[in-house]
């Protein structure tokens, strides 16, 4: 096979072959086909698309480039769940403590932050100790003592992947629906979890801008989860406007343990127990209410001993910025609008993500919503709390909150529903 | 700029500005636009088209990307002739000095073997002695006192185009026209020539499978031209038979000889007189009758000076391929089909061609054809003389040759005229 009779295919509008898919995952991994090669072939299925068949042996090929793991020693069944980015969007924290407290095992592996989009394991690393990279057998231990374990994916988990999704970043390739879905569904089904929940975003905030979109993408892996004999569930849910009032790495553990605490923003703890109930369903286990769990303190029991059980002090005061800059109410009324993105990019300027995929990032950093989308509120009132640990990147980040917000006399928000469809 | 946003715009459908084009293409030489990044770009302006400012800022910037000639210091005009590649397409050969001997200087610059396509290079590496490549200076003192040169593009001649062919080469995004029109063009317009004719090859044996395909590619080019203020003219001629009775290097060099000796295959002669009267029509110069240069032997005298001032022997025996293998008419009847694409793949595989960029060619290997579509044969009568150096690379030859050749009782051969069209 040659790579350029692949590349032709894909560019000319035919379906590629079962083994025109496999020699190319394969030969990409290896090394065989050249980088610009590959780039070129994603280019052409950027815009030519893939078949439902296509995208599931190319889904199975990148698994089957590393290994897959197996939880069939443990004595509970699996659950996980993905969302595909948000701002503010924090809710694997509580959520994988919670389902785990209510008799799953949640073997969660994240990523880190992604652009304005915020990472699981960038948040969990402000906890002093805390370590993200497990062994797999560090892995099975945490799962077994505590029920959950959140951690990053090892290298040798369809690695076809992690090389193609570096490819893709840096040459105008990521907004694939073909090539999202299987890569976020290649991971999770050689991770081995049971059952799988999808919290796909939609907005401004997410990667997919409308619910048409996103439904595409949903039912795209939802599709490839049941070729794989997956249990997989795709919720739709908002991200028009920041989920919940914090957005930043510290900050958002801070609104996470309110959350497990019984307290917290009311959006976060409606969407951490309805994703909570879809994964309990899914995973087989009936007869509890994950707001129990959250009420009796069991959740946070689990929350405390997995922290502990990756190092990290549960207990340990978290980074704060060095500085903060307040935006205020510039008029009396009701707060119309609070964008998303504007609110990601202008937390991912002060520090809370990254510019590049080697920067550090500030723990510290992001942003506080003293009001949401719905609120009335006073002319002068503290609309927005801006952390950053260099006060030089305030200017940068109000640029971007230039226009996020409005405040009107009168009127209401026009919001997207929080939980919009769901798609079995 | 960033190489993302300009990939995404293409992507997305949109026109490149001007300084987006100007940055792409000198970012990409520079090496700060990476060769992944330029194979996604090249497959979005594959699938996605250019408009033709988009077409003529693209060729504009890859001629900035190096040097451009000047002739002004000659006392003729100066014509140019290029065409898109064919199977048995030796016309430069006789060409250049024909119009030389009309009184134009011809600054040819040529290239090398591309698929089962023949290379003008390649053809007069054949003679002993013979030189492709030369400086400017040489160059300048070969058209000063010959009238005419053949030689390799300069390293300095649109290094961009040099790069991205290259790339194009291995990427599956060679079959892009505003890509071929910009690259063609590009090397046309810095080589400096005031005229130029080209020679859009149509049929199995050409880039271009169909006279729609090679009307859009002669259209681009010929706009390119103009807005260039080059006077282009186009023909659209017949690549679905060979052209001429040789295919392969030094076989070629032979029949081109011929030509220049008043002899030679007649489709040869007419395609080499209809091209030369349109170079010397497109540089002003009229009133020659380049037929008469091939009788009173002027031409065949530019091409001897032309050889020996490049370092050949002009008088030197060609080399010959060690082993030949004869085809043989089936049967009695009408020759209905010689195919260009199946004669040129053979040739190819007999080594007048390349698998590799760095291989060597075979100077002997090719294909004689002994009858032309239309010309009655006998059975058992030689068809086609395969010549090569290695007897085991017939049998992959004669596969190429399977049903590309028909003899049928009655009927007749349904050709391309010679000439096709003629675009100003």
């Amino acid at each position: 096979m040659d790579a350029i009779d692949v590349i032709r295919a894909k560019r000319d509008g035919a379906e590629l072959t079962p083994a025109q898919i496999d020699w190319a995952v394969d030969a990409y991994t290896r090394g065989a086909i050249a980088e610009e090669q590959m780039s070129a072939l994603a280019m052409a299925i950027l815009l030519n698309g893939m078949t439902r068949p296509e995208v599931a042996r190319w889904t199975e090929a990148m698994i089957r480039s590393g290994e897959r793991m197996d939880w069939s020693a443990l004595s509970r069944p699996t659950a996980d769940k993905h969302s595909t980015g948000g701002v503010g969007d924090k809710i694997t924290l509580p959520l994988a403590p919670l389902v785990a407290a209510c008799g799953a095992a949640v073997p969660q592996l994240s990523g880190r932050g992604l652009g304005h989009t915020g990472g699981t394991l960038d948040k969990l690393e402000s906890i002093p100790g805390w370590r993200a990279s497990l062994s797999n057998e560090e892995m099975l231990d945490v799962l077994r003592s505590t029920g959950a374990v959140i951690c990053a994916a090892g290298a040798g988990l369809a690695p076809a992947d992690r090389k193609l999704y570096a490819l893709r970043d840096v040459t105008g390739t990521v907004e694939s629906i073909p090539l999202i879905a299987s890569s976020i569904m290649s991971k999770k089904i050689a991770e081995g979890t049971g059952s799988l929940v999808l919290d796909v975003k939609v907005g401004s905030g997410a990667f997919m801008k409308t619910p048409e979109k996103a439904r595409e993408l949903a039912e795209t892996m939802v599709a490839i989860g049941s070729d794989h004999g997956l249990r997989t569930v795709a919720l739709l849910t908002a991200m028009d406007r920041p989920l919940g009032n914090a957005v930043g790495n510290a900050l958002e553990v801070t609104e996470s343990v309110e959350v497990l605490a019984g307290g917290g923003p009311s959006d976060v703890v409606e969407l951490t127990l309805t994703l909570a109930r879809e994964m309990l369903a899914a995973a087989g286990i009936s007869g509890k209410d994950p707001a129990d769990a959250l009420r009796d303190g069991s959740a946070m029991d689990v929350w405390r001993r997995m922290i502990a059980a990756q190092g990290g002090d549960p207990d340990a005061p978290l980074p704060t910025a060095n500085e903060t800059h307040q935006v205020f109410a510039p008029s009396s009324g009701t707060l119309t609008r609070l964008d998303a993105f504007g609110v990601g990019v202008a937390a991912w300027r002060l520090g809370a993500g990254r510019a590049r995929k080697e920067d550090p990032v500030s723990f510290g950093a992001g942003i506080t919503c003293h009001a949401r989308p719905g609120d009335e509120v006073k002319e002068g009132q503290p609309l927005l709390t801006l952390h950053a640990d260099d006060p030089s990147r305030f200017d940068r980040a109000l640029e971007s909150l230039e226009g996020a917000y409005e405040v009107e006399a009168s009127g209401a928000p026009d919001l997207l529903p929080l939980v919009i469809d769901r798609i079995a």
